[in-house]
This record gives structure tokens, sequence and C-alpha cells, in this order.
């Protein structure tokens, strides 16, 4: 921790400030210079994070140093993470992985034929939600655990894994009975109640960024769930708000290289609702390739027209197929596989 | 639901839309323009939200007509709600509330000593909070039951209504059974879970807007709560995230006489998140009265340097007691009293 | 500037800074701390600000101390600026200055007719565009020099001072012999061509805050003008870009004391541009007062229906008149005067 | 244009619109929903651009259907435009052209040096700036006319066109004279006088998007270029501005499919000032090409330590030559060359 002082700060002040930090066990550095005296604190910060700083006679401003993660930092752990998956599959290694399926689960026929599709294109995941987070209430809310039993009985019969959205603390024993990853929706990246439920058992998490989360909020989200036992979380980009109206959320692309800096999770990339579009979706998907995402997460959908949701955004399987082709050219480029 | 075609759309393709809104018992107009046709549909617009049309053949754009929401619109209820609390106060009405407070119960003497000061300034509610949705979890995440019980206690000491947060919904029986005004904070405005659960209670809901939350998604949770059954809900502006980094959040104060003019919910202000600095609640505050809120949030704390939480934003209480003069001021030039 | 280094950054990497630092001829203040180690500068911070310190081996993060800009700042000169204007009218002190009309000349019959009304009703500027920033090179650019020429006509025939945008370098003379205030419009605020032409003035310059740009950019746009020599600068918050899209702009209200704080200049709010609804620009218009603006710019239009540009968000003459005596009220409120 | 009326509108509402409409030489197609009434105008919508249709009696939204641009789109122009340039170097068609070259032009022999070693690395055009436009007055603005002789004497002995910012519209003939592509840059995309006068030259331009224009916008603003007679505009992609902190800015790379799609225009990715971080360009420079771009602009320094502008988003001419090489991969990969 770094505090800036005001021009006009007096020795007073500063004093104040250094006792403060004595109380704590924390010393300080005390830099006078030309036009503003700047105080750095050596020892533990998070004890400092407690004190409002700023609201010390004297303070401008408070810098923070170190970053308020750590078991998900690079400096806890300078090795990439490698899930490994019920069916073989796996995420943060060489091979990148791909899951594919509909927005929401809404039958076992549908639910199967999907399922072999996208597997016979090469994704080893499937995706598809069961409780589904609407901005109506009138709008469809997903079938339950009726769904849940249908991902199960597909996963099965086709020998793939599956990841499903948990929405409530109270589901996340029984979302995990049936489901290989729980996702954590974008809207829930700080229901801090669920993160720390999620944290408390084994199953893989797939934690999405917040529509207007920081990657330090994201990182921090993350935190909650190592810091509350469960080591597998993946990190999915999905799009950011912004003021383009163009797509519905703009796809951080710069995240995906910045977060494989700072963190040892895989990383997935989602076109889907980072788009909104599916005519955008084969292009944002190379780019998140590219860019270096350790998965890529799409939607797919037999026929978009008749979807319960998001059928905006959903490829058919046949556009999907031929997606398939060209990301792993793509991944060969940049010295990965599919 | 107005649909815009493509400027090569085919004659099939406009029948094959008319075909499906048919089946859905809807009538179409199509207006064929020079460059473009157009094709409005006459019916319940709902049932066309579960059809994803973007995804038709020969379709440009989709535009809504109709607001999704219908509870909490002028339309249904012409009339301003006032919500009254077990003191004696009351919110909606030519009254304005000011609720102020600690951000969290730090224990009995703290809160009580702050409580018969906002009291005594005039504030007819007492906001504090036990359950403290922090970005790390390292962070003092609040006293829980005993604070719910403290709040309780000190409410009943000093005769003041209270507010505080609640985040998982297995907690808000509990929190109902403790305070007076359950706040929904902006990290949980679209946790739908959390939602539908206050909206099965009796206790009258202050929603705070999501931090990137459009003002047509923020009355969207709040009609998650009415069609759930419960219409106490006041909205609360606490700013929302943009570039400027000068302040921690943007205040939207267009928001205030937006959302009255949309709804018939008391609308409440809060400069303490909107600005995130106490050298600035003032100026927004009395803004906030001259826009036209309902009520006022500011957080107050006897000692910020030594708050648990937000200190950086509370007021003191003498900051505060001249504030409400200030207040009460700005209130009478709008025709509206403290 | 405080420079803080890597978790792994070496001594070789400390002493390749410090002598960098020699050179330009600052001291260093090094702060050994158990996790990182910070490097602060001691001298003029200008000279680091050429050098690009990330770049260096062993940098993390390199944090400004000072503000960049000095001749708007408080600790410049410590009062507040006030402008005077031919007409006698003034900006900066307790009266607070209405600057209304249109927002395009349309004629020297309609101008005149608006220009006594507003002056009626106690504004004490005439605002009104001769050239106008489009979006689209098919809208109305503006009367230019026919218009000027009308705009002065009128000011001497009413007797009021006026403020018109200039938005290119060479027109600068030109529009200075006709106004007594040129505006920077907000898609020119960083057009450093325009304000180094408007510094060599000396008429008064409106500067708009970019639609994206920090406080921190505006002041330093500010900077340019005052350091060519014009130190007869308004800054006025018009509206910033964000994602929500119910009202054409989001008005940052913060930026009013913010603003305040920071500089000694005339604050000027425009709830026009800031909301673009003009029933939305009376609640805003008294917000601005009330949180401690200077000035107040209103769009009025005698037949909005018939307006060139901005329509929507002009004020009738009659509704201009009722909002004068709200605002009167308001400001007395907050002690200030119209 | 599509006017959804209110719930309340009258027929006297609709008769006053559709009379407007038919002085305008429109017809009308009224649609009478349950709920709403909706009017659709039949006829060349410009002429009702010019019209507040808002302030109308009973008029709810206003939406317009045709895009405001027509020489920019792909309706106009189905194939895509290829700019040739005096070395042979080409943008638009199968090979991916690579602009790169240092922020600023510091030097001859510093120039030439960057110039050989990115032309033997395969970029076929060198960027650097004689003009920089810099949010401080007191900030190294750039050599000017001595530095576009240096550039065009490097230029020339090393056989590569060249592309340079001109941010004054007097300076576009002398830029011109000196330099093989205009730079527009993100601050002057709408500085209408600008665009304007290098719509009247016809060397080629480089429009960069402004910091916070949507892509309709940036559009707009190409379309004033071609509407002034060139049509040789290049559209750069070189991040938004957004909340995020980690990056300078966020490199928008779904804008590089929605432009490809609605213009005709090359696109170029920039992402050293996408992320404003050396180490970032190169996963997001591969995710460019792989998303479609038709170039890409790298800025490249010998020593960025010495830079005099933006040297921590430079790279070393080495790593330059490295990541050469991987994008020659990707771009083979999705059917490009470089």
């Amino acid at each position: 921790m770094i505090v800036v002082l005001k021009p006009n700060a007096t020795e007073q002040n500063i004093q104040h400030i250094t006792e403060k930090a004595g109380k704590l066990g924390l010393r300080v550095n005390v830099s006078r210079g030309v036009e503003r005296t700047v105080i750095g604190f050596i020892g533990p910060e998070d004890k400092l994070q407690i004190i409002p700083l700023e609201t010390f006679p004297g303070v401008d401003k408070v810098i923070p140093v170190l970053v308020p993660y750590k078991l998900v930092s690079r400096e806890f752990k300078p090795d990439d993470t490698i899930i490994n998956f019920s069916n073989g599959a796996s995420i943060g290694g060489k091979k990148i992985a791909v899951m594919a399926g509909p927005c929401a689960i809404e039958g076992y026929d549908m639910l199967l034929s999907i399922a072999q599709k996208v597997k016979a294109a090469g994704a080893t995941l499937l995706r598809a939600g069961a409780y589904k987070p609407r901005t109506s209430p009138y709008d469809f809310q997903g079938m339950g655990e009726e769904g849940l039993k249908i991902l199960r009985q597909v996963s099965e019969k086709v020998g793939i894994a599956t990841v499903t959205e948990v929405m409530d603390p109270r589901d996340v024993e029984l979302v995990a009975r049936y489901a290989d990853i729980l996702q954590i929706g974008a809207r829930n990246m700080q229901n801090f109640a669920l993160l720390k439920e999620v944290g408390r058992v084994k199953t893989p998490v797939l934690l999405k960024r917040g529509i207007s989360s920081t990657i330090k909020e994201w990182l921090m989200s993350a935190e909650y769930i190592l810091a509350n036992g469960n080591f597998s979380v993946m990190l999915c980009e999905r799009g950011i708000r912004t003021f383009e109206t163009e797509t519905r959320n703009t796809l951080d692309i710069n995240a995906v290289p910045v977060v494989k800096q700072k963190t040892h999770l895989p990383v997935v990339v989602d076109p889907s609702h980072g788009t909104g579009r599916w005519d955008l979706v084969g292009s944002v998907a190379k780019a998140g390739v590219a860019a270096g995402a350790d998965g890529i997460l799409i939607e797919v959908h037999s026929n978009p027209e008749e979807a319960w949701s998001d059928g905006a955004q959903s490829l058919r399987p046949e556009k999907f197929e031929r997606l398939m082709a060209e990301l792993s050219a793509v991944a060969k480029a940049v010295g990965r596989e599919l």
C-alpha cells in the first residue's frame, strides 16, 4: 500500500498515519518529494485493507501495490492447471477443449441428437442449461431437475462430459450429482453465497465473467472458490457490456492473454454470448483460439428458429462442423490442437 | 414486435414469417417500402418473445414495441406507491425518507450511538449491514445473525425502522424477522433465486440497481418481486460503472426522472455509493432531492477511520446533521419536505 | 512517479532505473517491502513522463503521483475564476448564469423571438449554432457566417451576450468577431489544433466534455487553452456515453463537485444534451444547480417540431419560463441566485 | 422510419403525423395493434431525418429502419475495395498488409534503421508520426514538417510506402505531399472539418475508430470522406474505452466481422493501441488476423526504453520478426497470406 499525501499535509498527518501503521505491525517508508510526500508500508498489506486510509487527514490517494488474490495467481502456482473430466477430456493442456450444445435443455431427443452431432464434430463437452437466468419473470426458466436427468442420460449414452449452470446455493449438491462442470453465470459472478457453495464441492467450476466485471474482480471471485477448497476452476470470457449496440456484448479478446499471464487457471472463450449473433461466432471463435484460449464454448442448436432461448446466437450442427475444421487449422498455427 | 427485412428478402421469407405468426394467433401488417419491407405483428407480443425471429431467413432486425414489464409500470398503476413502515415513517409521498447509518454493523454501542444521532438529525430509517458482499473472500463478511439481533435491539430502543441487506435466498425469512426493509444489493440485482424469495414475503424491498444494469433490466428485476406477490418495492439508484475513475461509480441522475415516469414505485438515491467519496456526498444528495428522489440513503459513521467497511464514503454525524438542513431547504424548493 | 517492481525484480533492475533517474536529475527512494520493492522519484515529475518506465526490466506498474495539469488547478489559483461578458453578465460568482437558445440558427426572426423570450425569462446568454457538427454528411451543417451575422444582430438588438460553436481552427478569428463565447463541442475536446487556436484569442471559451473523456483529460484540454494564453475558460458537463440507452447520454452529476474541487474554472451543466429528452431537462437542470454548477445551458426552441436540429431535447419558451422560476428556488436553497 | 405511439395516442395525433409525412411526399402505413399503434413511412427516409418526430404529440419512440450511410455500404458496392500503394503494396485482397514502425519520428537514422528491419521482416508499410496528438500540452508534439521530410527520405531509400497522421485541416495538402496514407487519429474521428479536407485529396486514408464511437458513427465518418470524393479509405479498429483498466483500451474483436459485413472497405487491426502493452500485442495481432482483418498495424521501436512516445506498447524489431512468422501461420490457417 502506498499513500500519496495532499500538498498541504502536515507533519502531524504523517505521524498519525505512521502510528496507525505501527499498531498494525507495519513499518513505513516516508519519501518527501519536492511537491508531495509519499508513504509506503512494509509488511503484510492485507492488514491495511480493512483501514480506510482515504479518510485520514492529509491523505490524497491510496494505491494498492499487491494484487488482492493469492491462490489463483501464477505466483502461488506457476504451472498451468489442467482439469480432467470423467470422459477422458481435459482442459488446460495442449489440446483445446470445445464445449458445445444448446442454451437450454428442451427434451431428451433434441439433446441426444445435438450431443451426438457435436461429439462427432470433435466437441469433448456438452453444454446445456436446466436452470436459466432470464431477465423477465415471464420467460422460460428452464426444466430444472427433470432437465438435469435428461442431461445425465444423454451424457452417459453419448459418452460426453457435461457443463450446466447452477443459480441457487441450495441447488449446488443436486446439480453436482448430475453434471461434470458447474457453470456460474455472468449475473452470479459476485453471488458470494453461491461461490462459497461451489467452493465446497469437488466438481469443477466454469466461472463466467460478469458483464461489467473487471479482470481483478473476476479473479477475486475465482479466489472465493479456491479459498473454499475447490481448485478446479475455469475462467470464461463471454463479453462485457460497452456502449456498442451492434453486438449484444463486446468480447474482450485482450482478457485472454492478460488472464493467462496472471493466473494458472484455464481460460475459455464464449463467442456465442460474446457476440450474440451466430454469423459472428466463427470469426470470434477463431480469434479466441489464436489469442491463446484453452477452451471454446459454442451454442449449437439443431433448429435455432425453434430454440426456447438464445436462438439468435446458436449455430446449426452443420455450421458447427465446418467451424471445427477451421478452428483446428488455427489451433495448429498457434501450436495447439483441437 | 416489428421486423425489418433485409433489402434482398424474398416473398417466401415474408410468407414464412407470416405463417409462423399465424400459428401463434397473431396477425401481421406487411409494409413494403421503397428500400425495405417491414412487418408489424398485431396481438400479444409475449408470444413472440420466445421466438428468435432474428434467425429467420431474410430478417435484418427485430424491434420490440412494448416494454417487457407490466406490474411495475405506470400503465398498470398510475398513482405513486406509498410504503409505510412500522415506526410511522413512509416513502413515496410528499415527505422524502432519509435512510442513514453505517455500512456494517460493528457492535451494539456503536450502532446505538449512530442511530440516535441520525434520528435526531431527522433520518427516519436506519441502514446497517449484517451480511456484507465483499469482493475479496479475505475481507470482513459481516456479523450475520448476531448483527441482525443488534439491529433489532437498536431499532426498538431508538424507535427507528431499519433496512439491511440479504444476500442468500436461505436467509430471507431470517432477515425479515429482524428488519423492516430487505435490501437487495447491486451485485444481486439479477440473482433471480433471491428475487423470487423476497417476492414471497411481505417485508418491503429496497432493490439497488446493478452496477451495469440498464433501467429496463432494473425494472424487470423489480417485476420479479412483484410477480411473486410483494408489491412494496423501492428502487435505489446507487451509481453505475463507467470509464470515469475519479469517482467509484457514476451516479445516474437522469435515472431519477426516467424511473419516476415509467413506474409507480418510490425511487431512492444513494450518493455514498454513487460517488464513493464522503466529500462529494452532500452535493450529490442535494442533486438527488432536486431531481425528484423519494428517498436518500447516506452512510454515516461516528469514526470513518475505524469503519470496518466503506469508511471512505461515510459522513460523520456532525456533517450529516448539517447536510440534513441543506437537504431540507432543497426539498422545500421543489415542493417536498424532509 | 512511483514504480512498483515485479516480485522477481533483481538488484540490477533497480540499479538500471536508479541510473536513468540520476541522468534526469532525479533522486530515488527505494523501499524494499516483504513482497515487492517500490521506487519513488524525488524531483520534477514531468521529466519522467517522457520515459516509458513500463518497459524497463523488472517493472510491474508505474503510478503517477502528481496531476498533469498546472494552470487549471486550484493549487495554481485557489480562488474561483469569474468571467465577465459584454452585456454585464458574468459566470463564476454567486449568480448562476443561464445560457439558452436553439441548437441551430435558422433565421433572424426565429432567433430574435427566442432571444427576447429567454432574456425575459432571465437568461443572460443566448446560445445558438452557426456551425453544426453532424454525424452524417447529409444532415444540415449550419448557416455558417450568415448565421454568425444574424447572431450578432440579435445580440445587439436584444442586449444579450452570445455563445456559439467553432469547429475549425481556420474559423476561430471569424467566430470571435461575432460571438462573446466560443464553444468547443464534445467531439472536438481533443482537437488540439483547435484548442491551441482558441488559446490564442481573448474571447472566453466554453469547453464541453468529450463524450467519453475522463475528468483528467477534460482538464488537460482546458490546460491547452490556458497554456496558450487564454485563461477565460468554462467547463461544460454535457453527459457521457455509457451502456444506458434510455437517455441519449448520462449526465455525470458527480463531475460537478469533483471539478469544482480541482479547478478554479466555472462549471456549466447542460441537461439538454445530458439527457437528450426535453421531458427530463427540468429535473436534471435543478439537480445541476443543487450540485453546485455555476451555469446552466438549455436548448429552447419556439417550435421543436420544426427545429432543424435536436428538436427532441428543446424546451418551448413557456416551459423554459416555468423552469426558470423553479431553478431560482433551488438556487436560493443552496445559497446562490439566478 | 417507424414511429411507435403512446398507449393513449389519439386519432388526431395520428392524423397530425400523417399530414406531416404527406407534405414531405411520403406515404404512411398505420398499423393499429391491440396495445399500441405503429406508423411506418414509405418513401425516402432522409426527408424524415430532419424532422424531430419524437416531439410530436402522442409519439413514444422513433426507430430508423435504414442505415444512414450509403457509399461505404456493401449494398452500394458489394465487392471488397482493394487499395494499391506506390511501392506495389496493397490492402483489401488476399494478402494481409502489415504496417509497422515507431509511434513518433525521432530522427533519420532511427527511422531508417526501423524501416529496414520491419521491411526485412515482411511489413509492406512504414508507420511513423510527425504530428502527435498528446493529452498534455507539455508533451512532445511531434517533429512536424521536418519529420515528414525524414519520412519521405526513408520511404524512398528503403522502398516502403508510408502512413502518418494528419491532425489539422490546414496540413492535409502538406502531409499528402510526403506520405502514402493519411491517418485520421481516434480523437479526430468526428473532426468533420478534417474529414472533409481528406475527402478532397486522392491520398488513401486510414480512419481510426474513435475511442467511444459506435460502429455506426465510425462508418458515418468514413461516409464523410467518400461523400467528398475520396473512396480509398481503410477502417482501423484500435480499441475502445470500457470500464476495464488492466489494458489501456479494449480491442473490439467483434467489430472486425461486423464491419466486413457492412462495408466494402478494408479493415485494419491495431493491437498496439488496442492493448497498450507490448506483451499482449502478439496474442491480439494473431486474433485480429484470425478474425478476418485485412491489415495489422504494429508499433515497433528499436529501443522502447528511449521512445519519445508510447514506448510501453512498442515491440522490439526482433520480437516483431518472430511475430511475423506466427502471423503468417495464422493467416494461412484462415486462407490468407502475409
